[in-house]
């Protein structure tokens, strides 16, 4: 391919090695029974979802309600507040601190994203950091939302956009990157 | 997080009741067979996917083939015409009435999707709208059809596009939301 | 639906018999070898997926690394070089030929498309177009590479983009269709 004196990516140095999500086994064990329990269709009950998310250190509020096939990261990273939805094939990739209010709605298939890579250096290095998505926020079917991002109160990332930037309380965001579209109302 | 006056969402007080789609066990056994026939990799003949399907209340025209790994909601919401194609990883949540045409093609990993909220009451109230898509339309891989969008004979939705109104007739849309790209023209 | 005169698709007369991928038994066992070994959670050593995608006429350079849950269409028309990473839930769907060279970051749920279908032409005739990707290049999560694409070097498609020409060395593309948003300088 090109000629070139630039420096380039050398993924053969690439070293994460600061970074430690937890033991190897409690990985092992979870990434188990993420596939055994979470990130299938068989349809378990709310109880028993919750009982292995809490048990691998998740903070779950009550009324809170995960559909089948969602995939899950690091539960220890994961805390949901009461009466919100996870549906269908959502994939919270959360490589550190996910933080989800109350009567918060992540529609199917949308994907929470914690990691990214610095492209700016060859080594390529991770970068990790948390997402936070206050109460009454709606996260649409297939929407991404970007490492570090807020999405604060009652904002709403329509259907198959990409937040990669702070998302305002009550604000409708749209696009990839999404923008803001219009204001949220509530009238009852 | 923020103090506020402002009516917030309640999902607590979420109330679908006014919708039924189907009796439970009907549900469940739908479940139960779309896992095991339609949404698998296991290669079934299109006769046995057939007959399922027309089990449970589907019009399905003949020549019409449909891929492994589709995901189904409710089959007895779903008319397809004939020598239509249903790609790989397609995701049919029909929580109402999907009509698609004849010589139709949904590619691989598009989304139909019919249910929605109505983000201005606390209350997220359930929308569900159907879709129609008429004979010859073209839904590319990836893209998603939202909940009440007709895409009109031939339109083209390309790759990744989100439908959030009507595609004309002979229309090329694009982008999120999809906007008018160019008109279709067969020329043999 | 409407009445027209124009020319309408007619799928009952597409006719791809021109196009042959392999032999009947190779597709078959590559089927199943890939929703064994490759399309699944099931985490084998890289040792095991390379045995495999090698059999089957892949070349994998030293030190490429493929999570699980990888979707590969024809690994007899998939090169990869040294060093490269496939994330989880990759969706290559190579019915020809894919080159990806050295330091390549595949991030997850990128789909990597090679088909396409000549929408001016009632019989919906296929097209099938290789995609290179050059050293060093970044396709991120859920973004997709369309048909013919060459990604060149070092180029970066951002999260969800869509791109449909190529990318230009160095180019940072973003949306759908990804246009050019800046240029990547790597500083060490």
């Amino acid at each position: 391919m090109e000629k070139t004196l630039k420096t380039q990516t050398d993924l053969s140095r690439y070293d994460n090695s600061w970074y430690q999500p937890g033991s190897f086994i409690k990985q092992l064990l979870w990434y188990v029974t993420n596939r055994l329990f979470i990130n299938t269709y068989l349809p378990y009950p709310m109880a028993v979802k919750r009982f292995f998310l809490t048990l691998f250190g998740a903070e779950i509020g009550k009324g809170t309600v995960i559909k089948p096939k969602v995939n899950i990261k690091y539960p220890w990273f994961l805390a949901v507040g009461e009466h919100t939805w996870i549906g269908e094939n959502v994939w919270i990739d959360n490589l550190t601190m996910l933080t989800i209010g109350s009567n918060v709605c992540l529609s199917q298939g949308c994907l929470l994203l914690t990691g990214n890579h610095d492209f700016t250096t060859s080594t390529f290095d991770l970068i990790v950091k948390p997402i936070t998505i206050e109460n009454g926020a709606w996260i649409g079917a297939k929407a991404t939302v970007c490492p570090g991002v807020t999405v604060r109160s009652h904002a709403v990332l329509t259907v198959d956009s990409v937040a990669t930037s702070d998302l305002e309380a009550f604000g409708i965001y749209q696009g990839n990157p999404a923008r803001f579209a219009k204001t949220r109302i509530l009238t009852r």
